[in-house]
């Protein structure tokens, strides 16, 4: 198993005073760049999912779209789109959420799950919750029920696994 | 192989007026919410493709990432995000192009793909051609070699085609 024997601290970039002065960006790029370390971090990500745990995979753009697909077409899973106001076509379902400054809104299609489908919440980064939670209610607000929340990386010092909710949140990488 | 047996134009919506009045928008939504049909939509992406025809697959935000990451998956390719300005850390390249009224930038990073690399260009929709021509002659401004361009859609009597240049293209959805 390659999984077992490549370390995936090698494939995140750190790009300092990015995308401000005073922010470290952690880069999945090179991660995602290496079919090795992707195959290895999404079995990380589904390691103890079975596909009848989850009816599909719900992700955020538009990072989260590349994490949250691959997770997806290894579970066998739909895969269901979460977008910034004004993206999705048709009916949807909206929620605003407080950012540090400001506010924002994302949207999903009302009918992209069915009532109680079991949905797996993916993202790239885990930093202070607010998307992801605002994400979770989302889902739930068109009647999903939310399984599990995974990331790929986690910046454990801002707290953001207590903003999202009482969910079962897993990350692979951790970083203080 | 339920790729021959599933019909994909019933998984593509079609939204009147949508984004603006006279359009007729094509949503992937149901395609990609199916595995089945998700499923068959990438083998028939890749039909012809074998993983030593490509070294990595490019694509364009947002609904790009999530057929240009299957479409990776599948090859055993690597994925190169293709992003809006300023959406990417790091050192990157840009080239900006004409839209109907303005203009558009898209950024890739510097050290995405190594030169000389074969990389499949993918995304969801073919229409006017405008964004995929910028983005095959950026991934050349890096040193890649553009060895395909898929769609899932492509919408044919709008000309796209002779618009992206003198590449092998291919789609597996066509309408008028």
């Amino acid at each position: 198993m390659t999984s077992k024997t490549i370390d995936l601290n090698r494939y995140i970039g750190t790009i300092p005073d990015w995308p401000k002065k005073g922010i470290l960006f952690y880069d999945i790029m090179p991660l995602i760049a290496d079919p090795a370390a992707f195959d290895a971090a999404v079995d990380a990500l589904c390691a103890d999912l079975n596909e009848s745990d989850i009816d599909c995979v719900a992700a955020i753009e538009a990072r989260g779209f590349i994490i949250g697909t691959a997770v997806a077409r290894k579970l066998k899973a739909g895969f269901v789109p979460i977008r910034k106001k004004g993206k999705l076509p048709g009916q949807t379902e909206s929620i605003t959420y407080d950012l540090e400054y400001g506010a924002d809104t994302l949207e999903v299609q009302r009918n992209a799950i069915k009532s109680g489908a079991k949905v797996l919440m993916v993202d790239d980064l885990l930093a202070t919750g607010g998307t992801m939670g605002a994400a979770c209610k989302l889902i739930e607000k068109i009647g999903g029920h939310v399984a599990r929340v995974v990331f790929l990386v986690e910046l454990a010092d801002l707290g953001g696994r207590e903003k999202i909710g009482d969910y079962k949140i897993t990350s692979i990488l951790s970083y203080e």
